[in-house]
C-alpha cells in the first residue's frame, strides 16, 4: 500500500442537490478519529466510535463550534473489509445541501481532505479490492442506462472479463519463463518450451483475442446505443415519429415513482436496448441524398447509422414510386438494415395497403400522429439487434482502452508466431510474448503506471 | 399506531440524478421481509436478515429473476429504535439511474408500495417520533440554504418551538379542567379555579404569544432572505453591482468540492444571512419613481424592501443632487433602512470624495467593475440585520401555519380575558379556553385532522 494513499479522503458520494438524505463517504487510516472530533450524543456528550463494531450505524450530532450542524447516522466500515480496504466511515445527513456542505467543510477542518474524482475506487484498486478492469465496470455500472449495458457492466464488475484474461496470461507466462530459461542454458541448445505445444497455445490464446475484439463493435453498440436513423421526403412525418418514439419511452420511465431522468433526447430504450437517433436534420429527400452523396453530411448519417428508418407518406407515394427510392438508397447503405415504414394510414386503408406494398420486404404501417402501430416498429427495431447475442457471448469488450491492449497483445503474438516458424532466436521470441503479456497486464492493472491510472480514474464522479 | 400505515413503504431517498451512491429506504412490518426475498450472498446464496442485529450493515446482492440487478449494502433498523417507530432497511446501491429503478420495481413486485411525499416522516410523527412542529422542521431543515435559517430549523427540529408551546398548553389544561369541573358543580355555585391567578396566567400567555407572533416578521426574513432594493438612476451601475455581488457568492459556495447549488439568481447569502434582492427594473430614475409613485410598480418594491441601496455614480452626482435625491426617496422609504453608495470610483478621488460627502450617514463608495470596497457594502448589509436579534430571541416562529394558529389562540385567550372581567359564565370561559387549547394543539399536532396532516406532509419530498 502506497503511503501517499493513507491519508484521510472525504466527499459527498450522493448526488448533488436536495433530498431527503445525503451520504458523506470518508476514507483513510484517520477516518473514525476525525469524525469522533465532531461526534456528539443527543444529549451533546462526545461520542466514541473507535471502540464500536465494523458495519455498525449509531445514532448523533455532528456538533462544531457550539453549533449543532446535524442529526447524523454515521455508520463504521473497519478494515480490511471495506470497499477501500481502509477505514471507511459513511455519514447520513439530512439531505441539505447548505448542511452537506457544513460537515464536509468540518471534515476538511480537522484534516481530512477532498477526494479526487474516482479516489476511493483507485483505492480499491491500490488495495487489491478490484482490478482494473473490474474498477472500470463500476463506472460503466453507474452510467449504465439499459438493461444489457447493465449487465455486462456487472458481469465485469464481478470479474467475468478479468478472469479470461487472467487465465490466457497465466498460460502464457509459463511458457515465457521456460524460454527465459532457455536463454541462460543458451550455450547448451537445450529446449524446455514445447514448440509446438507453444504455437498450439498462441493460436488458441490469438482466437480467443480475436474473438473479444469482435465482440467490441457489439460493445460498443451497447454501450453508446444502437444507431438509428429516421429518412424520407420532407412532410413524411419524421420529427413527429421521433417525438413518438421519445415521448413514449419517457412516459414508461417517469411511471416509477421517486424517479426521474436525465433525458437525453435522442436516446430510447425499448426492452432493454438503448437506441440512439442520429441528426438527420440535413437529409431533406432521397434525392436530395442522392445528389449529395460523397461530399455531404448524409453520407456521414448513413454511414454511422446502424438502422435506417426510411419513412414514407402512404397517401403521397406509389408503389412504384416506392420500389425507385429503395433502390436508390440501396446503394448506399451498405451493411446496415433497411427498415421501410409506411406512415399516416387510415385504419380502414390498411388492408389495401398491406396488398399493394406486399412485395417490400421489412414493410410496415404506422400512423405517428394517431401513434397507431408504433409497437410493431418497435419490436422490429429491437428484433435487428438480436439480444441472443448478447446472452451467447459470454464477454463483451465495451472499453476502447481494452481493444487498445487486445490489440497490441495480438500484434506481439502474431510476431511470436511467426517467429516460431522462422526458428527466430530465443531472445527475440522472450521479448514479444513479454510485450504480450504487458498487454494482456494492462487490462486488469497487473501491468499499470500513474498516467494510466489517473487517466481512468479521473473519469469517475468525485465520491466514488 | 393506525393499521393503515403499517404497509411497506419504499422509496429514492437521495437526491435524484445519478452519483456514487443512491439510498433506496423501506419502512413498515414486511420491510425485512421483502428485502430478503432478493438479497443474496457474494456466491448467489439467500442470505437471511431477520436473525441480524438491529444497526449493522450487510454486503450482498440484489437478484431477481436470476439478473444480478447490483452489489450492495444493506442496513438493517429495527422497531422501535429507528425514525419512523417501525422496522426500516436502507440499501445502498450504485447510484446509476437505471439501477435504482431497477432496485425500486423489484421491492414495488415484491409489495412494497411506493412511499408518498413526507410519508416516512408522517410515520413517526404518528408514532409518536417527532411532535407536527418538529416534523414540519425536518423540511426546513432540508430546504435550509443559510446559517441562520438552519440555525433555526435545527431547534425547531430538535423541539424548542414545541417545548414552549407545551408548557403553555399544561398551563392553560389545569384550569380548563377546574373551570370544567365548575360545570358539573355549577348548581352549588363553587369556585375552584382563582380567577386572579387565571388571569395572570392569561396575560402572561398571552404576552408570550405576541412575543411568537412578532418573532414571525424575522422568521420570515430567516427562511425567506432579507428584500433588498438597489435603486439608482439609468447606468449608476445595478446590474454590474448586482452581478458581482452573485458571483461572489457563487464563487464562494464552488469552493467547495463536491458540491454545487441550484443557484437562485438573486439570492445570495452573506456571513450567513440570507438577502433576496427585489427586481427593480420597474425603477428607472428615483424621478421617475416619485413621479410615478402610489400607482407603478416602484412603490410596491420599495415597499416590499427591508434595505434599500441607493446607488449614484460619483462623476454624475454633486453632493447637493444627492441631497437633493436622498430627500425625495426619504419621503417614501418608511421603516426600511437606506444605504447610500457612490459608484465608478477611481482609487485616487477615494479621500476627496469622502471629504466632499462626509455629513451625508450610512455611505461608501464602492467600484462595482473593478470590484473595489465590496466586502464593505457586505459588512454594511450584514450589520443592518441584527444578528445577535436572533441569538437572544430563543425561539422564532418561520411557519405561517404556526403564525395562524397563534393568532386563533391571541383571540380566544384575549375572549377568555375579557370574559374574566365581565365575569362571563363558565361555560362561555371553558369553551374559549379549549379553542386556544386546540388552537395551540395546532402547532405540535396534538390536535389535528387528516386534511392538516396530508398539507403539510405532500409539501415534503419523497423518500423523507
Amino acid at each position: 500500500m502506497k503511503p501517499f494513499y493513507n491519508d484521510t479522503i472525504a466527499a459527498l458520494a450522493t448526488p448533488h442537490g436536495s433530498g431527503a438524505i445525503a451520504i458523506i463517504r470518508l476514507s483513510g487510516e484517520n477516518a473514525i478519529a476525525i469524525v469522533e472530533k465532531v461526534f456528539f450524543t443527543k444529549n451533546l456528550k462526545p461520542k466514541s466510535l473507535n471502540n464500536k463494531a465494523s458495519h455498525t450505524a449509531h445514532f448523533g450530532l455532528i456538533i462544531e463550534n457550539e453549533i449543532i450542524i446535524d442529526e447524523v447516522l454515521v455508520t463504521i466500515f473497519k478494515a480490511p473489509n471495506t470497499y477501500t480496504g481502509q477505514e471507511i466511515i459513511e455519514i447520513s445527513c439530512h439531505g441539505s445541501m447548505f448542511i452537506q456542505q457544513q460537515i464536509l467543510q468540518v471534515l476538511f477542518k480537522h484534516s481530512a481532505r477532498p477526494a479526487k474524482a474516482g479516489e476511493f475506487t483507485l483505492r480499491a484498486f491500490l488495495n487489491g479490492k478490484l482490478d482494473l478492469s473490474q474498477a472500470e465496470a463500476v463506472a460503466d455500472l453507474i452510467a449504465s442506462n439499459s438493461a444489457i449495458s447493465h449487465q455486462v457492466a456487472m458481469q465485469q464488475m464481478r470479474g467475468g472479463f478479468s478472469n479470461k484474461i487472467k487465465v490466457l496470461r497465466e498460460n502464457l507466462i509459463n511458457f515465457a519463463s521456460l524460454i527465459e530459461l532457455e536463454l541462460d542454458f543458451s550455450e547448451e541448445d537445450v529446449e524446455f518450451a514445447n514448440r509446438n505445444d507453444l504455437k498450439k497455445l498462441i493460436n488458441t490464446i490469438l482466437e480467443i483475442i480475436q474473438k473479444l475484439i469482435s465482440s467490441f463493435e457489439l460493445g460498443n453498440v451497447i454501450k453508446n446505443g444502437i444507431p438509428v436513423a429516421i429518412v424520407g421526403k420532407p412532410n413524411a412525418g419524421k420529427s413527429t415519429l421521433l417525438n413518438v418514439l421519445l415521448d413514449d419511452d419517457r412516459a414508461i420511465v417517469s411511471e416509477i415513482p421517486g424517479t426521474t431522468r436525465d433525458t437525453i433526447e435522442d436516446e430510447i430504450i425499448i426492452d432493454g436496448v438503448m437506441f440512439r437517433f442520429i441528426d438527420t436534420a440535413g437529409i431533406r429527400t432521397t434525392s436530395d441524398l442522392i445528389e449529395q452523396i460523397g461530399v455531404n453530411k448524409a453520407f456521414e448519417v448513413i454511414k454511422k447509422s446502424a438502422i435506417i428508418i426510411y419513412l414514407f407518406d402512404t397517401h403521397e407515394l406509389s408503389r412504384g414510386d416506392l420500389e425507385t427510392e429503395i433502390n436508390l438508397i440501396k446503394n448506399y447503405i451498405g451493411n446496415s438494415q433497411l427498415v421501410i415504414v409506411g406512415n399516416k394510414i387510415d385504419f380502414e386503408d390498411l388492408e389495401s395497403l398491406k396488398v399493394e406494398f406486399k412485395d417490400i420486404p421489412n414493410i410496415l404501417f404506422i400512423s405517428a400522429k394517431e401513434q397507431n402501430n408504433i409497437q410493431a416498429l418497435k419490436d422490429t427495431l429491437v428484433s435487428l439487434f438480436d439480444k441472443q447475442t448478447v446472452n451467447a457471448t459470454d464477454t463483451i469488450v465495451t472499453n476502447s482502452r481494452h481493444v487498445n491492449s487486445l490489440n497490441k497483445a495480438q500484434t506481439a503474438l502474431g510476431k511470436v508466431n511467426e517467429g516460431l516458424s522462422k526458428n527466430t532466436q530465443n531472445d527475440f521470441l522472450a521479448l514479444d510474448i513479454r510485450y504480450a503479456l504487458d498487454a494482456l497486464g494492462e487490462i486488469t492493472g497487473q501491468v499499470t503506471n500513474n498516467d494510466l491510472l489517473m487517466n481512468i480514474f479521473d473519469r469517475f464522479c468525485i465520491g466514488k
